[in-house]
């Protein structure tokens, strides 16, 4: 048998059979560039151990990999032009596609088929696969659309934990037909089928779930969360009506009312019975709720209180279930003797029985929305409008018997942020909703791209999927693996927020303050990308991407301005979560931020800045390090910024609006890192090695993107040189193309049932 | 009199008059940090000159500008006070307010008032402006919202230019009842608004503008294009719809047409009394039109031309106007015995006179839409539907009189691309009316944020304009400035496009596929970012922006998906616009490209690259320097990896999918560096020298804002150094601050007229 392969006629181009197998794997090496040196190290050992070779078989396999000495154009053709005369095949499925094709290549020219272990070894270690070579060759390809290496329904469980049996029974809650989808223009029409599916849900028992068992539901808020985000799948009025209802409303007689407050009205409104609305925002109050002009006056001749609205432009404003509810749960001046002791809620009854507007209340529809068109958002005045004194929800402030105002938190300031604080579920239930859409858009955009075919090479018949395109890659793999950083992140949250052996909460509400914005923010960009990155369709009401953009677009206004959250973040940090934040106390929190800081920003050292071996770049020290050190660097100079302001005499109010863009670049770093610190920590403790590792995996795409993303940055602090930051460009890139085939079982992973996805283009 | 102030009791605080009219000039300078080093000895020559010092004052002033020993936190809180006890106003009205207020305040120490030639000077040669400076005091600050200095009226002349009378006359015509606004959300009612206002824009002799004299027009597509954006003032909808008969069936029987198609068609499609539809996008082909499948074959023994749909998902999709036109321009595959001839349009009639579909056509409305809703966009099927021959549209292909197929134009390619390019105007027309959506947008946004107040320090009683956060101008400001270079250059490249003597449009054809993706993508960001500018009140249709929004996103898709044209574009840049684009031709054109770009690609002096003075970044020399570097480098580094691949024999398709991030990043570059060259060329023209500053500024933070977007690129290359970047974006941030006073003019200067505006936010 002979078993030297002649090529060409060129003395150069004859090939042991030893050799030949090698060949497909050195020259996916070369003519690529896809390899580091170290990575290519892997391959030396593998074939110094190779028995099937000898010893010239070796030193010329060795010379191949010298860097200094590549091997040339015209070779790398030439073995090229050896694998595309062999016919054969590479099949994407098999365990090791490229030994696989190694072996038929041997088999092409010569009649043996050894098996090669060392092979094997090599392909599993440099974590080649098919997506990364499979273009190089002029050989038929047998492609899978996607691969079933990774299983959804484990990676689905990971994620919902111990919610997975409520939310499984919930999905079949969702089969009723009263849930089925179809496009309802008219707002009045669209609110009427909304109201009926929140009345559905309630008599269902998910209206009270967060609320106690004496009245009516399980006191358990994170698998409120759950329904929450999975009631987004169904319809994004819906999600905010439910949510404006069991959430505000119930919410803010559960929270800020007292057992008297319960027994009358919380099983009511968990049941749907009460419709009631949260009127806090005024038209010209939005952001700054301590500014608000609705006054509630307590007269004490009549041991009543007056709700009122003082001028034209001072009504509430953007109200749900402004049309639909019989009582208001208002915020407004509580003025006791003739002192504003703040902002107060006070339930208000606003319609009688026949759903007629009540003596002194005047309420607008506020018509036509981008989004969320089922939800009935309008505003309202008050005239005059009187309630008894028990109607103040009054768990933190108080007007007794004797017509004093008490409250057992004396600062006005603590008062009213321990009010506004008890809500902050609500802004962690934003989140998860925007999260839920664009878990949904992802999912219907991978499913088309994973169908639509465009544009090919001349010589092949079929057209590429859309999935192929590497920018199609790009757009879609970083929201997908970021979508699970962000699931991970706020269920966490959630579980901290009710955890209610903690009283003090001012440190959640910091960190929901800024994850609500990036992930809002997230949750807009992601759908934006999934509507582009289905052309056409993707604007078709009927693929559902285009209603979630409308609904899911407010998320970053309401339940706070992204913007406005995000500088309560960054004032957090600053003050180091300490003491309340005035000028007046700053100095000293300054003092001790910045000896703090000074130590711990140690200048980086030029070997780690410019670090670009895979092992780094892959390990979460490296991202969390980067992420730590950002928000230290930006609160440090930030703190020194205000801190020359107010030694030059400028006051506080302006040094803060001096360096607002600074704030919001402080607020947005800090809640990146803590999502990216609360990931990693998690992923630790999956116990199963192989979903672990793709855990991790989406982790490292995630945080190189972020660090990608913000690399300006990095560069002119010194973090990074030029060459680590190419090198995180490609590795992100490479990342993406390396989950290509299992972006199917990522996006299934979401558990979004099929019945609540509908998008013909998804099918 | 008493010359000398005695401030506390301390020796250091005794300033002279001469002194004392200083110290508000050297408190901004150094509590504010504002100005740089070199800029200050501007201030040094002035007092040099002052008469009204003595030396020993000149002495004093000198030492307060010693970099190196400046003024300690306490002296500059003293001035502070001297300042704050004085109880005078700052008048931003004033000439000169700055040395206004030390007028002031010397009247109040001392009882003379000099009039100080030299402040004036300083003030004005620093360009110290009240927004730098007024937070920095505790007086009394008489603002104004806007400022009388620049006038728009003056602007909107601009940038019409000879177009101006054209635009006036259509405002008045666009005052007719049935161009009023109001919301409708039924898709066929919305049609038929939109369909009545297409007929009586046609009557009014709009629809035929860019026809020749004998067909009802004026031929003039500039005038058109400006048209084209005045109507996305009253709707998107209209405007598509419009653009639909006009534009694309109109335009194609005008360009694609010969004169027996024109005598027959043209005038009654500029008259709108034939409707008709351009149906080239298929379900399963959108961006690539050559891949269509529709089939045009030629019927010998009948002289007729039959098409047909092969497949279920082979049919014409979102072709706009499908429900009302009774004609299609139907591009198809053309068969001639049996050989296909590549694409082709061919004129089909659909309906009948009672307009019902004529046998063989089957149609679907695409139903709703995430915008857009006033156009009728379907799906369009043909079985064996025959027309005669003659409705070949034959300018550049024709089936003879004896059956066989000739065009004067012989490779197929060229052909193709022929016929497509006569279909550029439209994309223009597209670019100009996202320009326009965003215009609107920024327009209602900024007049928002200049009624809007929000938050304010707790001394205050007045909250603070929304327009006078740093993060609100940061996020409006930028994107007027780039809105005027848009338009400049989407004008000029409109006049290039039209002008008929030169034949070959090729360069211009990837220019506009550039352009029309960064554009079109600029005003979806610009849209977003207004929407979230105006809140809550952004959200609601009333005001307009929603309905932006939801219409021009699409823009990024259709007439040529972005993602794609930006890689012709960067295709265009590769093969130097000279010869086609194919693997063949691939080498020679390398090999030019390589010679000529490493020449010109030196290395950056680090003299240069850490250059921050204004002056420097200010200059349009360096802007234009960045981004033709940044071109250059894209250019030859994309070239060098497309040549190693096909060194190493990947085929040249497989080489751009692996280079295809890059060339989207090429497409980019080379579009931006086009649009900054065209404006500035442009604003060199301007004779006014007040108006030409303010668009050179324009035109400065639109490029600093762009090299900011890239700096992360720009810092790898070693272009900038971090000072350097560091200084770009400390610099877009304090020309936003510069042009808070001139916003509403900058806006009012885009020449929407309010009737057009509507939005209740903007009144």
């Amino acid at each position: 048998m002979d078993r030297i392969l002649y090529f060409h006629t060129m003395k150069k181009n004859i090939y042991t059979l030893g050799v030949l197998q090698y060949i497909p794997f050195f020259y996916v090496i070369w003519s690529d560039g896809l390899l580091s040196a170290s990575e290519i190290n892997i391959t030396k050992t593998a074939f110094e151990k190779d028995a099937s070779l000898t010893t010239a078989d070796k030193k010329t396999l060795a010379g191949w990999l010298d860097k200094n000495n590549k091997p040339s154009s015209q070779e790398l053709k030439s073995w090229r032009t050896i694998i595309s005369n062999a016919a054969i095949k590479l099949v994407e499925h098999d365990a090791y596609p490229l030994a696989s094709l190694a072996k038929r290549l041997v088999a092409h020219y010569f009649s043996d088929t050894p098996e090669n272990k060392q092979l094997q070894h090599i392909e599993l270690n440099l974590g080649i696969q098919p997506n990364h070579y499979h273009h190089l060759f002029d050989v038929e390809v047998q492609h899978e659309a996607t691969s079933d290496y990774y299983n959804a329904k484990e990676l689905d469980a990971i994620l919902k934990g111990e919610f997975a049996a409520t939310v499984t029974k919930f999905h079949e809650v969702l089969k009723d037909p009263i849930y089925t989808w179809s496009i309802e223009r008219n707002k009045e029409k669209f609110r009427a089928t909304v109201l009926n599916q929140v009345k559905h849900l309630a008599a269902e028992n998910y209206g009270a779930m967060a609320y106690p068992n004496a009245y009516g539901g399980i006191e358990d808020m994170p698998a409120y969360a759950f329904i929450f985000e999975n009631i987004m799948y169904v319809d994004g009025s819906l999600a905010i009506k439910f949510g404006v209802q069991f959430g505000l409303f119930g919410g803010s007689i559960q929270k800020l009312g007292t057992k008297y407050h319960h027994d009358l009205y919380l099983a009511n409104a968990g049941k749907a019975e009460l419709l009631g609305c949260f009127a806090m925002t005024e038209t010209g109050h939005g952001s700054n709720v301590r500014g608000i002009k609705t006054t509630a006056t307590y007269q004490k001749e009549t041991d009543l209180i007056i709700l009122h609205t003082p001028g034209e432009n001072d009504n509430k404003e953007y109200i749900g279930n402004a049309l639909d509810a019989t009582m208001a749960s208002v915020f407004a001046q509580l003025i006791v003797n003739g002192k504003n002791e703040g902002v107060h809620a006070i339930l208000v009854p606003i319609r009688d029985k026949n759903h007629e507007l009540l003596p002194g209340v005047r309420i607008e529809d506020n018509g036509y929305k981008l989004g969320l068109n089922g939800v009935d958002n309008g505003k309202i005045w008050f005239n005059q409008v009187s309630v008894p004194r028990k109607n103040l929800l009054n768990k933190y402030g108080d007007i007794k018997e004797d017509g004093t105002y008490y409250s057992n938190i004396e600062n006005p300031n603590k008062r009213f942020f321990t009010m506004l604080g008890t809500l902050v579920g609500g802004r962690i239930c934003v989140a998860r909703a925007g999260l839920g859409g664009a878990k949904k858009a992802l999912t219907i955009a991978v499913k088309h791209a994973l169908k639509r075919r465009q544009f090919n090479d001349n010589k092949k018949i079929q057209e590429d999927l859309l999935m192929d395109y590497p920018s199609h890659q790009l757009r879609l793999t970083p929201p997908i693996a970021k979508a699970y950083v962000y699931d991970v992140t706020l269920q966490h949250i959630m579980k901290l927020y009710s955890d209610d052996t903690k009283t003090d909460k001012r440190e959640i509400e910091t960190q929901v303050a800024g994850l609500k914005s990036i992930i809002t923010w997230f949750a807009n960009d992601t759908i934006q990308e999934c509507r582009e990155a289905c052309g056409g369709k993707g604007y078709l009401i009927e693929n559902r991407i285009a209603d979630l953009k409308g609904d899911v677009d407010i998320f970053t206004t309401f339940e706070g301005d992204n913007n406005v959250l995000l500088q309560l973040a960054a004032k957090g940090v600053l003050s180091d979560f300490k003491a309340e934040f005035n000028s007046a106390g700053f100095a000293s929190v300054l003092k001790l931020l910045t000896s703090q800081l000074n130590d711990k920003l140690t200048t980086i050292n030029p070997i780690y800045s410019n670090k670009t071996d895979a092992e780094h770049l892959y390990n979460p020290k490296f991202h969390k390090h980067a992420f730590e050190y950002r928000t230290r660097r930006l609160t440090y100079t930030l703190a020194m910024r205000i801190r020359n302001y107010i030694k030059n005499g400028v006051p506080s109010y302006q040094a803060f609006l001096k360096v607002q863009t600074h704030l919001l670049a402080l607020g947005k770093a800090y809640s990146c890192q803590l999502s990216y610190e609360i990931y990693s920590t998690y992923t630790e403790t999956i116990t199963d090695e192989k979903n672990k590792i793709l855990f991790e995996q989406l982790g490292t795409l995630s945080a190189l993107h972020e660090i990608k993303a913000d690399a300006s940055w990095y560069l002119e602090q010194g973090y990074m040189g030029a060459s680590k930051s190419k090198a995180i460009k490609q590795r992100v890139e490479r990342i993406c193309t390396e989950l290509r085939p299992h972006i199917n079982v990522l996006v299934d992973g979401f558990g979004i049932p099929p019945h609540l996805i509908t998008a013909p283009i998804a099918k």
